[in-house]
């Protein structure tokens, strides 16, 4: 017997149909014996459809209202589940954020967890009754629902898994687990059967849809370990592997990973736009003057260069920002000319972002040369460098993206099973 | 300066274009002073929706769950009320039914308010902020969310204009008012100007969609001046007569209605069957046995008559159901005869029932008879009466529907203007 979290997305529960195969998917775990908690997004399309009508009511809503008005799907779809494995006989009941109560801070739109009482789900599992909770929402403290921001009903499950101390989170979605790179560009990618908290960070943070990079966060600090598989798998094949799951990739703490790989994976996002200012005086607090006002209107920089200056009185300095930022944070550093002297500012989107991704390159050095020379080798030009521990990102022009994702995920003899 | 509640049904709130036109009618009465509390159903069709969804999740399904799921179509709606007022500048914030908290009983999907706590509207209202609350919603004792009923936002509206001792509850509905009969059969009916709560609660009773039923005896309870009036009239046009509105029909204490009416209305209702059983035998507690076992099944019987047996033994029942409740009855009625002996059943919902409404009838005999003498001078067959103190009604044969409600229209000379 377990105690285990089983997070279902929007695709999986799109219609009657596909609710019953999850109810089938959770019946199973059941008759194993194990104590359940579901957490459900909402049904495909409807968020969208409620996000739609906030922004025709008004362009610019209220965030608390915002909240109140999307987070209406997941209170559907978990009702519906409950229905449905009532009917099949499976004692379940529905719990909003509220209920329960998921208590958020009061960021509108994107608030974190604080806390999750796990006194009321622990009752009722003790009970032998499934819990399904609408994921995606919680409670702020003046009373007012809110919402995680998209992919929040990821952080939800695993919020709900670190609360009530589950064994695992399975995280039912649309895709069979977590791959070396993305598949639509490299055919040859490997699903992976662990990936350390610490790659699925960077990799989630890097572009992967798989999953949000809060809950990974919040997965890594609880040590959740955390379960990827498909909810098409057929819900009464015979479970194998991993926690009796068929197939998927288990996100886990790098010490439950025997066989090391140097490198786990290629990422990349052509979510980038880089911003370069060209001859910027160079004195003590100018960064501080640029990036203050951008991070004060809520613009994330990803990349920062600052070369040092020939003549000591000027520098140039580049940074990235996501493509939706780009224009706002334009905007604004026309608006500092006035207090910080630079000769010129130029943009583009026209960029992407490669990365190399792996634990294993702590102690391994090398990789990155071994990456410089072989982009170099295709003619590809780096624009920007960043590096951490254990991931090498670039910036390149966004026409070589996959050029550069298929060349590294080879080089790093990722295509081998 | 007044403070007031302002009631919108689905059909006015069905898309954005009509939440604006509910906006602008909101926004006059805030620009006029008062303090304005909104409540509003869900846009037309969702509850419908998400009603579908459920009874095709499962045809037993869950009562709780059913009111989490149907609950959201409101949750919505109240969202973008406020977010499309916020947008015009009318400060405004929306409250779910958990949120204020509307307290209901634990009967799920027609659960009955016991009470709303005033001090969260008390305190927003005086603040000059409108609050928006969705209707038809409320929390049981369980912390669970419950509905009302069909037509509950109705029953809202009345209940939280009690809680915070509003002068006037208006409800803007898709009519402009109460008539003195279907307008749809009797192209000369007109409308009311002011109904008395115990006639709006026959017309109510027997059919007139216009108002739910419980909320004409809560205001009646609480003595709410309740105004019907077309939320699609002009939101900018001047605004006379009752309450500086333009048409409509107020409900109201009696002693506010200074000329009364002998009748005030017909109403009739096709939703009707009747169940006659023959030759059973006469004995104490006969009755009992037979209309127990029903109301147990939650079977709402109408209309009962009995007529004195003619050999002391046996004796004739004949009562009326909704149709909905018909087969069910049938069926209770037959596993009944094991019980009580009887020689025959019989069933029809080939029946009407129409009524003559009308405080003033208290103090005038003769009004019945004049109904009885109509009917038969046109060959209409009245198969059961029953009478209060305020209302007549007949069963008749159900195509003669519109023919008896045309001839008592005319006969109590309510087709003058």
């Amino acid at each position: 017997m377990a105690r285990l979290v089983m997070k279902f997305g929007g695709t999986s529960v799109a219609d009657l149909e596909r609710i019953g195969n999850v109810a089938r998917h959770v019946a199973r775990e059941v008759r194993a014996g194990n104590e359940v908690a579901v957490v459900v997004s909402a049904m495909a399309g409807e968020t969208d459809k409620l996000v739609q009508l906030c922004r025709a009511a008004s362009v610019l809503h209220d965030a608390r209202e915002y909240d109140t008005v999307v987070s209406a799907g997941e209170q559907v779809s978990a009702g519906l589940l409950a229905i449905v494995l009532q009917g099949m006989g499976v004692n379940a009941r529905s719990w909003l954020g509220w209920q329960i109560a998921v208590s958020t801070d009061s960021a509108h739109g994107a608030a974190r967890i604080t806390d999750i009482r796990p006194d009321i789900l622990l009752e009722r599992l003790g009970q032998g009754q499934v819990a399904i909770i609408a994921g995606f929402q919680g409670l702020a403290p003046d009373n007012r629902i809110t919402t995680l921001g998209r992919g929040g009903s990821d952080t939800s499950a695993v919020a709900v898994a670190a609360a009530i101390g589950a064994e695992r989170c399975d995280i039912y979605t649309d895709v069979d687990g977590v791959y070396t790179t993305d598949p639509r560009i490299v055919p040859q990618a490997q699903r992976l059967a662990k990936v350390a908290f610490e790659e699925m960070l960077e990799m989630a943070s890097l572009g992967s849809k798989v999953l949000q990079v809060r809950s990974v966060e919040l997965a890594m600090v609880h040590g959740v370990r955390t379960f990827v598989r498909s909810s098409f798998d057929d819900p009464e094949a015979p479970q194998t592997g991993e926690g009796n799951q068929t197939v998927g990739t288990l996100i886990c703490d790098e010490d439950e990973i025997v066989e090391k790989q140097l490198v786990t994976g290629i990422a990349y996002s052509k979510d980038e736009a880089k911003i370069t200012l060209r001859r910027v005086e160079d004195k003590p607090g100018v960064a501080a003057a640029i990036f203050g006002p951008l991070a004060d209107s809520g613009i994330n920089v990803d990349m920062i260069v600052q070369n040092i200056s020939e003549d000591g009185r000027a520098t140039d300095i580049t940074f990235t920002v996501t493509t939706a930022d780009f224009e706002r944070a334009m905007a604004l550093i026309d608006e500092l000319k006035s207090e910080v002297a630079m000769e010129s500012v130029s943009g583009s989107s026209d960029v992407a972002k490669v990365s190399v991704i792996g634990i294993g390159m702590r102690s391994h050095a090398g990789v990155a040369s071994q990456a410089f020379q072989a982009l170099a080798s295709r003619g590809i030009n780096i624009q920007l460098i960043t590096t951490s521990e254990i991931k090498i990102s670039v910036l390149i022009d966004a026409a070589y993206t996959e050029l550069a994702v298929r060349t590294l995920h080879s080089i790093y003899e990722l295509d081998k099973t």
